[in-house]
């Protein structure tokens, strides 16, 4: 319960939550690795089975490692602020490239096929989240890693940062939902109404990837989790107060 | 920019994001209209046609109704927070009737057709959002409307409240974008590939959904957006505060 100055005390209840996270994150990635395994012959990037690449990397990239980029601030919580952010910054530039190869795998595997590109909502919404993604990455560099934007640019772009991270994650978890229906109705027809095995562990991972975005959304959205201000903001966070609660009626 | 005392000022922006959320709300009901009215022959109850209702009730229900219901804190500024609490509790109240009728559309429809029932992704997540969504309607009556509970409870359970209220709505928006999907692919089949109209049109009318979603999140997740604490509450905030922004490390 003491806390020095600069190191304040993890919250309790945040770290069971964090735990239960990662349990989560990683039991739909070895969920969709088993079911790609189980159902639909493994992996390879020369074949037909270069199709399985794109969930795979999809739900590593931008379900799992996305989560737990959103999550840094929350998790490390005494180390220097700058340290924190090039991590964030690291895992989104790791959860960017995987989902990169997940994307040219399916396009690939579409082209070898002669099969259409773009013409279902997962695709639309797919696109549109991963260009989001690069944008928000792109901004997200130039105001808080580049040494150029003003504290108070900063602050101002802070909480858009922060709603359109939380959202473009949701979206992701959405698009993987879509993707896993897709997969299911185009293979399983109207066997899917059978119970099949494939279809039941499919379900169940679409249930446990809502779970990790309820959880990490969770643990996001808390108050009295988020990271303290330490002593380096100290001394500029009056300023950062006025801006980002709004209490001046004539900023902005 | 002046305000009195008990009426604050509508911030800047607000109208305009609300008027927005309903001219997506509203065109997002007219289009599943028009998408089950050119596509799919129309609605009726006594017949094949009952599987219509089902969309259309949904969407009308959990998804704008819902929507609205979350807003009416934002919108309704200055009345009184008993009236608002009674027109959010109204509103949850009719989209939950409406989702009811739908609900029971899509059982008799299976039922008449010897389909079998809650085998899908859509269904288990359905099912799921509606029982939260009850729950949520019976704690949220006791805590709040119902004149038992204590302000420290209120002010207690208040934030999960708000958390598993907006949880449980985006959850209704990505069920509603599967089970669009479902229906597209039962449909379409290989023909959804080749950009029939009908599938374009669900599809715009799926991004269309996500769109409101956000929409709706955002106006509710801006902090300086947020209803001001009146009058008739105020000589209770300084408890209210320390409970919820967990000032006290010894709370809980």
């Amino acid at each position: 319960m003491e806390s020095g100055v600069g190191t304040a005390a993890v919250p309790r209840g945040l770290p069971y939550y964090v735990a239960f996270s990662q349990l989560l994150g990683l039991t739909v990635v070895a969920m969709t690795g088993a079911w790609l395994g189980l159902y639909r012959g493994g992996i390879a990037w020369k074949s037909a089975l270069q199709f399985n690449v794109h969930p795979l990397c999809m739900v590593i990239g931008l379900i799992f490692l996305q989560g737990d980029a959103l999550l840094v601030y929350r998790v490390f919580r005494n180390e220097a602020k700058r340290t924190t952010k090039v991590l964030h910054g690291l895992l989104h530039v790791f959860a960017f490239i995987i989902a990169l190869v997940g994307l040219v795998a399916v396009f690939n595997y579409h082209k070898k096929k002669g099969y259409a590109d773009l013409y279902s909502l997962h695709s639309w919404c797919g696109i549109l989240v991963f260009t989001l993604y690069f944008v928000q990455w792109l901004v997200g560099f130039s105001f808080f890693l580049f040494p150029g934007a003003s504290f108070s640019l900063r602050s101002r772009y802070r909480p858009q940062h922060i709603f359109f991270g939380a959202t473009i994650f949701l979206l992701s978890v959405g698009t993987a939902l879509l993707g896993l229906k897709e997969a299911l109705l185009f293979k399983l027809g109207t066997k899917y109404s059978t119970f099949t095995p494939e279809g039941v562990l499919a379900n169940i991972l679409g249930l446990l990837l809502a779970c990790f975005g309820v959880v990490v959304l969770y643990i996001l959205t808390r108050t009295d989790w988020k990271r303290p201000s330490q002593a380096e903001e100290q001394a500029l966070s009056m300023d950062f107060k006025t801006l980002t609660e709004g209490d001046s009626p004539s900023s902005q």
